[in-house]
């Protein structure tokens, strides 16, 4: 019998899912350090590989661990259990769900992003159909920041202060060495870790002198006369692109690329260095601009070691933390979200919201934070990301 | 008259030149900060990117700058004068003499590379010829440690860190999501950049597990045999490789796969994407691997910010004030260079030596550095880079 005194005693199931971030370690130290200090919670089991080591059974023993190793494990980027790309299907779910009962699983916790949330909350409702007693809880993490609900998401801060590091360094490299310096940044459905390159601006003239997220058409005439108006203006431009850029008729602009190319010859380009060549050749042949190169931001963005934020460690930790409390003490289940308080300081809150809410659909930028033109930020912008990411290295100063 | 005490008086000129590093700047200020210490140097010029801003006169004044301005720029990463990619012809060294002599310049140092200490030799050799008394300096400066007579460049140590933390996270990321990842690491003929990469080692099965360097020959066969090998291993592969490999008949990797591409279909591939894009697709192609990734590291090798070596920084200070100190005080031209002395403990020292023997030609790894099989380096080479990278982010402890 369910009641909001009666805690539930079993085990616990801890897993993570999809892109690794800098910080998702400190959400799973979190839940656990919390989970042993519950009685009720007996044996913490870790997945490998989010469902796939569910459903295969490779479970890991956590209680045993000390704070020490955990606290080193919650500094260390990447998922620690080992991470997945895989969306269970129906008959999946029903086989992750015996497994639970087989393993007197009674608190499921699934770190990750919106696929993550739907699997646990297809889990809960197979849990509920045979009245099975489990506490299911997502736990947010996604450096593209595109889950419902939040107003950022543990994970999206510090890969903002390594875009932010990164366009600090190629505008000082381009200010050296003159000339067009396309960046392609990770976010296919949304913009805001493009759109964090915009904190590395200090002075008037300095780069990302232009701006493309998923959120605004991508037109490649409208593109090379922005670089050529910017390049006309300071001999140099700066692009960060969003490598989910898409046309008018929402298709990708590297997927258009790359089908342009197979038609001629056949070449494979599956990569992620393609996007990135592909727009700098572009530049090169219609504005006759000599100098143009490009990189690709790539996996560094969500996995360099030492350069995070203290705002997403420590919220990273908390939303762990509060999953599990809130499973064990007031028997719920839910997803754990971060809010911001109105005002001029920072300040943020966690609330509990039912898992279905951050399920399934992602969000994108809101309009205000798009300049007109769809080629920049906006200030408003500029002040919800700068204290999520904090201080970056000081420049000329 | 020149003797070895009569001490020249005069104007001086400075200027960066080649691809930036994240501690040039440090070699700047501790020239221009000793210059400041001399009487005997009256106005201090910098030249706006390197020779061009010679041959256009486009000077800075630099004596008015506090040390508080001189040593913020210092910890500023790339060539705060600008820089240039440009060989003068012997035309141009000519009129650059004409220039330096207008300006009344008799100390004349340039950061840079072996192109940078063959263009002070060129002038040097102008200005004795008509007997103009004008002290020339090469001040080193490559984060490929390129450079003939040198231990160790300033900017390698700084960029070794950087590639060194990338792959510590990236192989992070590969053991949470598995699969090929191959990473192209900066360093044209040398291959000590990407050797670096094995400084993110910390356990056995760490990546990564293959290093490729210009030095040996790059055989795509046998590519292809070392990844699966790896892979059937360990389930994954991490792999270094240098942008500059080559063939048996010394042709490079990245031309030969774009003038393939090019003779199918005429794709602009210019960009820095291509060479790990299209190993990662041929590796996909003979391996039946299905999650085969590549990313280009890119400029923020030499210019990330806040990722740098205190030893790298303290030496390019120090060249830097050498530099200076020895044209003023003892009245020779040169190039000043690091040596290590023998012993288990890193101590470095500086020596003078004339500019031609560090100009044009570069070096390349030793073979000492390089393991038999020619896809790894040697303990040797851990212990050559170790102290010089100094330390790393803890992962795991």
């Amino acid at each position: 019998m369910k009641t909001a005194k009666a805690r539930l005693t079993g085990n616990m199931l801890i897993a993570q899912s999809g892109g690794p971030t800098v910080v998702i370690n400190q959400s799973l130290v979190g839940a656990i350090l919390e989970a042993k200090r519950h009685p009720e919670v007996k044996r913490i089991y870790g997945a490998r590989h989010g469902i796939k080591g569910i459903l295969s059974e490779d479970f890991l023993e956590l209680k045993k661990e000390s704070a020490q190793t955990l606290n080193a494990v919650a500094r260390t980027p990447s998922a620690a259990l080992g991470s997945v790309r895989k969306k269970p299907t129906a008959d999946d779910c029903v086989q992750l769900f015996g497994i639970l009962q087989k393993y007197n699983v009674r608190y499921f916790f699934y770190i990750g992003g919106n696929d993550s949330a739907e699997t646990a909350f297809i889990i809960n409702e197979e849990a509920k159909k045979v009245n099975y007693e489990l506490r299911c809880f997502h736990i947010p993490k996604t450096i593209d920041n595109d889950l419902r609900e939040n107003d950022h998401t543990p994970g999206y801060a510090s890969g903002a202060k390594f875009v932010a590091c990164a366009f600090m360094g190629d505008n000082l490299d381009n200010r050296a060495l003159p000339g067009v310096k396309i960046n392609i940044v990770m976010g296919r459905h949304a913009g805001f870790l493009t759109a964090a390159s915009a904190l590395a601006r200090v002075y008037p003239d300095d780069g990302p002198h232009l701006i493309y997220v998923p959120e605004r058409a991508f037109d490649l005439e409208k593109f090379a006369a922005d670089v050529k108006a910017v390049y006309d203006k300071y001999g140099r431009c700066i692009v960060a692109a969003s490598e989910g850029i898409v046309d008018k008729e929402h298709k990708s602009i590297a997927a258009a690329f790359i089908r342009e190319v197979d038609s001629h010859g056949n070449v494979q380009l599956s990569g992620s260095g393609a996007l990135g060549d592909l727009l700098a050749g572009y530049i090169k042949q219609r504005t006759q601009i000599s100098r143009v190169r490009a990189d690709t931001l790539g996996y560094l963005q969500r996995s360099f070691p030492g350069v995070f934020s203290r705002v997403d460690a420590r919220e990273a930790r908390a939303v762990g933390v509060l999953a599990v409390k809130s499973a064990v003490t007031a028997n719920v289940d839910g997803s754990v979200v971060i809010r911001r308080k109105p005002g001029k300081k920072y300040e943020a809150y966690f609330e509990l919201v039912p898992l279905i809410s951050v399920a399934k659909e992602t969000r994108q930028m809101p309009d205000a934070f798009i300049s007109d033109e769809g080629n920049d930020v906006t200030p408003a912008f500029l002040d919800y990301a700068r204290p999520l990411v904090g201080d970056l290295p000081r420049i000329g100063a």
